[in-house]
C-alpha cells in the first residue's frame, strides 16, 4: 500500500486549556481506504508517545519500513481499508508534520521551543476533530488507540461522548500511576540535562541534545519490554566488534541495542516534543472534574473494547481493569479481554494477529448493532 | 551507639583482575562490638551500591541520621554487637573514604577521574580480605549483603570457600538480567551526558554532573520501590508550593521527592563511582569461570540463608531462587526465605524488624553448628 503524508493548515485559531492559544496551527495525517458516502466508516487511531501519522504502508515501493501498525491495517486486516477509511494523525504538540515546539512561531519567525503553549490531550483531541469535520466526518465508526493512543481514545469519548459507536483501548490506563509519572520524569530530565540541551533552543544549530534524548528512548524501551523479553532477546551476550577500550561504552547487546535505538531515534523525533507530549500525559485524568470514573463515563455513547497484556509492567492489567470497572458502573457496554503474552507493553506493536484475533468481532459485532 | 569512621592504608600494590594495579590504596570501614580472643566473632557486612560503611550508629549524638542499617546492627538487635564484631567497609571504587576515581592519582598528583583502574567485585572482596587480615581475623563467623551486596558476598565464597562459616544473601541475583544491564547502562548515561560531566574531570570545579546524577539516583530509587509503594506514597499529588511557571520543573509530589533525594545524593556521591560500581556488577557472573552455578559452588563450606522479596521487581525472588538451586544442587546447605512485603527491593532497608526475624534464627543455628 502506498501512501502519502497529508497536511491540513488551520487559521482559526485553537484556544487551549491552558488559556493559551495556537492562532495558526497544522496537522499531518493519513488515511487508508475510501471514505464511504453517508461517511459512516471512518475509523479513527491515536498513535502512542513516540507515534507518527504514518501507521500502516509506505512511501515508496522500495521504502523498507512500513507504517508503525501496518500489521492492523490493510486489505483484508482488522482495521480493513476495503470496509474503512483509517485517519491517523500526528498529535499537536509532536514532531511528525504537526504542529509542535519545533514549528516557527509566528511572533518570532523562529522555532517555538520552550515558548510552544502547554497542551493537553484534550486539545489534541480537539484539534482532530476540526479536522475530522472538514474531511465531512460527523461521526466515527470507532476510535482506536493504543498506549498513549489510549488514553487519548478515551478523552475522544469524555469530550465527544456521542460522536463515535466504538471506541478500542489498548494498553492503557485512566491515569498514569505514581511510577509512570516517575518514568516520565526521568525521560524529561535525560532530555533536559544534557550537555547540548540549550534550554530547548537547539534548532538549526550543530548538536542538540541527542545522548539525553537516546538516553530517554532507552528509558521508554525498558518499559516496552519485560526482564523476560530482554533476557530472550539480548541475554548477557556482548556485543561484536566492541571497543573494550572504552570501558563504559556500549559492551553488552543490550547496551548496543539501547545505544543504537536512540541514535536512531534522535534523528526523526524532536526531544522537545517529548518533554510536551509527557507533561501532557502526565495530566490526563479520565476522572477529572468528576467524582469517580464511572461518573466521567455516564454519557458515554460507544461500545468500548479494552485490550490488556499480561506481561505488560508499563501499563499493568489491574490499570485497564480500573477503566473497564468504570465503565461497567456507567452503564456503558464493555468488553475486556487480557492476553497473554510475553511481549509486554510491545506486543500490540509485535503480535498484532493475536490482537487482530480480539479486534474483529468486536468490529464485526460493532457494524452489526450500528446497521440495526 | 557513638562509632567513628576509620582508614587502613596499603603500601602493598593491589593487582586486579584487569591487569593494572593499585600502588597505593585505602579502605574505609566502621566497625560495632569487639572482636573475641580467637577472632571467631566477626560479621563482614557489604554495602549496597549507593551505600557506604556507615551501616550503624551515629558520629556524635546530635546526628540525626543513623547508618543506612541501623536496624539490623546494635546491643540486642540481628547482628547483635554484644556477641559479634560488625565490620562494614567502604567499596573498593567507591567514594564513601576508599580509593575510587575521586581518589589522587599517585601518578599525576590529581584526582583519577576516568584513569581509574576498572575494579571488580572479586577485586573489592580481595581488598577486603587483605584488611580482615591485618585486624587479625582469618576465618568470619558470617558474611552478609543486601542487593549488590549480596553479590559480594557471594563472590566472598568464590573467592575464599573455606573463609567464612555462614553466607547472608539479601534480595541479590547470580548475575544480573538483561533489564538490571539496561538500567545500568541508563544510570551510565545519565551521568555522562550531563552537561557538567567534562569526561570525569570535573573535580575541584564549579559545576559537577549533579542532574545527570539526580537522574540516575532517580532511576535507582524507582528501581528500589514498587508501583503499589509508589502510589501509597506519593500517588498523583501534587507538591505543595509548586512553580507553575516552569511546566517542566517538579509539579508531582513524586517528581518532588526524586528531584531532592537526588539533589541530596549528589551531596555525598561520587558520580564516578557510579560509573565503576555499575560496571563492576554488570560484569559479574556467579558461574564465570565454570559450566553452571553448582559447579561454581562446590567448594563452598558456609551454610547459606536467602532472603527475597515477593514485591521486589529489581531484583525478583526468581533470581534469588536460582541460586539457591544451585547451591543445593551443589550440596550445599541453605535456607530460602521468601518474605512478603509491599515496599519491593527497599524492604530490606525500611522492614528490619521483618529481616531480623529470619536472619536471627539463622545466627542462632549458625552458632549452634560452629560450636559442635
Amino acid at each position: 500500500m502506498i501512501v502519502s503524508l497529508q497536511r491540513e493548515t488551520f487559521f482559526e485559531p485553537l484556544d487551549l486549556e491552558s488559556g493559551q492559544r495556537l492562532s495558526k496551527w497544522k496537522l499531518a495525517y493519513e488515511t487508508y481506504g475510501e471514505l464511504n458516502e453517508d461517511a459512516s466508516n471512518a475509523i479513527l487511531i491515536f498513535h502512542g508517545l513516540v507515534g507518527d501519522a504514518h501507521a500502516a504502508g509506505v512511501y515508496k515501493p522500495d521504502d523498507k519500513m512500513q507504517g508503525w501498525w501496518d500489521g492492523m491495517i490493510g486489505s483484508g486486516r482488522a482495521f480493513d481499508t476495503d470496509r474503512y477509511f483509517v485517519i491517523c494523525v500526528n498529535l499537536l504538540g509532536g514532531c511528525g508534520g504537526s504542529t509542535g515546539p519545533a514549528s516557527q512561531n509566528p511572533e518570532t519567525g523562529k522555532p517555538y521551543g520552550l515558548d510552544f503553549p502547554e497542551v493537553s490531550l484534550a486539545d489534541m483531541v480537539r484539534s482532530q476533530e476540526i479536522l475530522l469535520r472538514k474531511l465531512g466526518i460527523e461521526k466515527l465508526f470507532c476510535v482506536v488507540g493504543p498506549s498513549t493512543g489510549s488514553m487519548l481514545a478515551l478523552q475522544w469519548s469524555k469530550s465527544f461522548p456521542n460522536r463515535s459507536h466504538g471506541a478500542i483501548l489498548i494498553a492503557g490506563p485512566a491515569r498514569l500511576s505514581a511510577q509512570s509519572l516517575a518514568l516520565n520524569w526521568a525521560m524529561r530530565e535525560a532530555v533536559q540535562s544534557d550537555a547540548f540541551y540549550q534550554d530547548g533552543d537547539y534548532y538549526g544549530k550543530e548538536s542538540g541534545p541527542r545522548r539525553g534524548a537516546a538516553l530517554a528512548f532507552a528509558l521508554g524501551a525498558i518499559g516496552w519490554m519485560t526482564p523476560h523479553s530482554m533476557n530472550s532477546k539480548f541475554g548477557r551476550k556482548f556485543m561484536e566488534g566492541r571497543d573494550t577500550e572504552r570501558p563504559f561504552g556500549p559492551q553488552y547487546l543490550v547496551e548496543g541495542f539501547l545505544d543504537q535505538r536512540g541514535r536512531d531515534f534522535c534523528k526523526f523525533f524532536d526531544p522537545n516534543s517529548l518533554l510536551y507530549l509527557t507533561r501532557a500525559i502526565d495530566h490526563f485524568d479520565a476522572a477529572e472534574g468528576s467524582d469517580s470514573l464511572a461518573d466521567a463515563f455516564r454519557d458515554f455513547e460507544a461500545r468500548f473494547l479494552v485490550v490488556t497484556y499480561d506481561s505488560d509492567w508499563r501499563y499493568p492489567p489491574h490499570e485497564s481493569k480500573e477503566v473497564v470497572s468504570g465503565l461497567e458502573e456507567a452503564g456503558v457496554s464493555v468488553r475486556l479481554c487480557e492476553l497473554s503474552n510475553p511481549a509486554g507493553h510491545a506486543s500490540f506493536l509485535r503480535h498484532t494477529d493475536q490482537l487482530s484475533s480480539v479486534v474483529n468481532p468486536f468490529l464485526t459485532e460493532l457494524e452489526s448493532t450500528v446497521h440495526t
